[in-house]
């Protein structure tokens, strides 16, 4: 039904855990990113930027993060539908996430893209980062109930955070679930998942995906 | 119904063009921003992070500029439904728009919240801009329905491109419907939408928003 392509703790793994969480049948193909399989005719017909992830479904390719979560969200009933009265929070915060979480998060790990000044790009996205995170555990002290158990947001949160806490102590992009007084305790549980635990074995990453990830 | 907190032309303008184009009642309340009005508390129960636009709906707030686009699309009917075989690729089309294109572009804007080397950052990004702008308009060879005439994707679109003629010829971030030669078609005839025509002089600019905006 679906094939992913994939590469270990890249944007693909919160796709990769909420396709087990799903249960419908995947597939996932491993990117050969290293002999240019990003740049070949075959892949950016998935996805035109030559970026992971892109998935493929019976309806064509589906490609962007934030668009591939939203779209199983969609199809499988995980998140509110249009008419939901939660849809619109629902939507904003979902779009909160990729611009003002995912792409700083991105200038902290690829500063040079941005600018030659690395460490500057890094320090100010990482403040901002920081900054943000602090906003949305604000709205996590109601929490609905699209930011709870293994729905799409709270996964593709869950890998932001993971990725945040391999950052050492005293790093300005470090955050940890002790962070964040509200978001922390919905996140915390997708540790004890079989889904995140299968896909951390998978990419040869420790099991305390959230508490201690690398 | 809505009401919508805008600011001339700023990211709220391609959601004053829709909100016409659909029809449904509306009010629109412009933001004392130099008197603190992003800041102010009612503002941020809207938009938590005091930016432009917010959307009050009779379910709430909706932020973030492209997820009031996608609510609106849904809520009246202008987007491929969440089963249509053309949902998955109307969605990565309208996050790439928010993240490979608006960011960018936000990033020539304002360079120097990125890094002090401000020259440096927007010429940087308007290169990347200029090289998404292209992949999509590649797409737009062979244009869906969703990306045609007053949907919300071309109004969007629109809006990117509208700025983007203000630099002047020359300027690393310049472009031009001549310069999208799939896309520039398809988004030309929105200038003579009378939605248009009235948010332009709502907001004291040319009427010719797209041929020559500034």
């Amino acid at each position: 039904m679906y094939t992913l392509h994939y590469w270990p703790d890249s944007a693909s793994q919160g796709l990769r855990i909420l396709l087990r969480v799903i249960g419908a049948p995947f597939t996932e193909i491993l990117i050969d990113r290293e002999n240019g399989a990003l740049d070949s005719p075959a892949y950016r017909a998935l996805q035109p930027l030559g970026k992971i992830p892109a998935l493929e479904t019976p309806d064509g390719p589906v490609f962007e993060t934030a668009a591939i979560f939203l779209h199983l969200a969609e199809r499988h009933g995980l998140a509110p539908s249009a008419t939901d009265p939660q849809r619109g929070a629902f939507l904003s915060w979902l779009f909160f996430t990729s611009y003002n979480l995912h792409a700083p998060l991105m200038s902290v790990f690829y500063p040079e893209r941005v600018a030659s000044d690395g460490p500057e790009v890094a320090a100010r996205a990482a403040g901002l980062l920081r900054a943000n995170f602090a906003t949305l555990d604000a709205m996590a002290a109601t929490p609905p109930d699209w930011l709870q158990g293994t729905k799409p947001l709270p996964i593709y949160l869950a890998m932001l955070v993971h990725w945040l806490g391999g950052f050492p102590p005293g790093h300005a992009a470090h955050l940890t679930l002790e962070d964040l007084p509200h978001l922390g305790p919905l996140l915390a549980p997708l540790e004890l998942h079989p889904a995140v635990a299968e896909v951390c074995r998978d990419e040869g990453l420790k099991l305390t995906y959230l508490s201690d990830p690398y």
